[in-house]
């Protein structure tokens, strides 16, 4: 199972501690995680992972993985800038959204379209056309997020691939 | 002057007048349109904006510009899927957006990502952690969304040269 | 119709010469240039282009418009890097390619793959494991390098769909 | 340390047991593997990686992990087609081609112009207007290319950040 986590660059502390949280019980629950690569949220989580002994990969948006945070197992470099935030998500059975701003807004956009279940804790909500959009199920704890997210990637289309493959 | 019209393939009447209009209005002003270049609001937005003898370059996500709408002079194919959207928004010194899914909550997000002014239709309204969030300007008819796209574009870093290069 | 041209962004005199008479030529024949939007061969192109009407469009792989040659008319910021090599010459019904480098390599490698016919003046020769690859149609002169392109884009699959357009 | 082993997705016998060797050889000097992620030469040289224990990485170019082979540990679903190309090198300190099309020939171009070293086993040769360029470092055994790539990798400006990340 590989799990995205999305949020900003720079982020309050109380959103790198969510994002460390989150980054432990994924690993604890053996799940892969996959992120942008950079700091902020991506590093916190990173962090966490790695403390209990998880796998990271990092979708970078530049030229070089010298700019990937220390807690990147695999830096994929694409040199195609904002554009990564589509494998960010596509590469996912789910994502989890810690706070973020207008990159992590539209990764949200992108793995609704792709219909991948989004957990958001502290982030954006949608209306449209006057009416609410409640595709983003938002948590309230590292804990809730973690939970909901490896039950809905389980059902993902792609999660019997993916658990196979890491037989 | 170039600005981006976004917004869903498939749309109601309503949303495809609106679109109409706005690419009329657009071209009356000698402003070149860029979109996604398939159907939808992209389609209605470029059938306005021929129809008053404008410019329209669609930014293709397949790998054909076969699968351009008919109004679109300058198909370009990128190949990249929805990592297109990046592109479209990019390219434009203001956004419009009417209506509009998933995807152009995207485009909205790069848009905005970038500075680039981001007009609204009956699209997207956006909150971050319970707070609303006002960057979308939002106005109520085609032709306050072309005054308003205008009026911002001019005041784009990039007008000038967009400008003496019209010349 | 719309044919790439594609070059490196510092050329020689000689290559600056041939890429301006290739767009006076595509110009006077009523061809839209898609290029890279950068300079060298790609300005030496569009600069012969516009001096004869014609119609530019450059595929930027920056973040912004302003690092588009003063000849582009139409400046699409992709923002994606190199990647916008793709996009360059799946735009077009055929490809000219004048001297060049690495970039150019991969622009001649996209065109080929996706059965874009590629004109080859002074630029890549390729064999594969010992056996010369004849795809790069080799010509000698401006004249001939148009003549031949305008002739095989016509017999795109994609070139009445352009033409039906351009009416 | 990270290899790019790229190559056709249709290959020969002769060359899906070059790729294979090449995958157990890397995967027994501990290298991870990125690759296109499909069939052909990337899925033997996974296949050959995997039954020695390496670690694997498909830069996919489709919507979907289940077009990953199935030697695939981390599949990336990138979405963008053969602009991912450029990912697949860019992530990589070495770059091992093993025959090859003309999808094999955008990277090699893409590795080139990143300086990232480029290993050929019966693959492209190239010149330019007239003139060999012999980039392409030909060797003629998997021994061969697999010791050559791993001693310039080591050499390439991110080794350091990479072996430090492993350890």
């Amino acid at each position: 199972m590989i799990i995205a986590v999305i949020g900003d660059s720079s982020c309050s502390p109380e959103e790198a501690k969510l994002a460390e949280t989150v980054g432990e019980l994924l690993a604890q629950q053996g799940v892969n995680i996959i992120c942008g690569g950079l700091g902020g949220v991506m590093e916190a989580v990173c962090r966490g992972a790695k403390s209990k002994g998880g796998l990271t990969v990092g979708i970078l948006p530049g030229q070089d993985s010298s700019t990937a945070n220390p807690w990147i197992d695999i830096p994929v470099v694409t040199g195609i800038g904002e554009a990564r935030n589509v494998a960010v998500v596509k590469s996912a059975q789910a994502v989890i959204a810690i706070g973020g701003s207008y990159g992590t807004l539209s990764e949200i956009a992108y793995a609704l379209k792709s219909s991948i279940p989004v957990i958001g804790l502290n982030t954006w909500s949608l209306s449209r056309n006057g009416q609410e959009d409640n595709s983003i199920i938002k948590v309230h704890s590292a804990t809730e997020a973690v939970d909901k997210a490896i039950s809905l990637a389980k059902k993902h289309k792609n999660y019997e691939v993916a658990s196979l493959r890491s037989q």
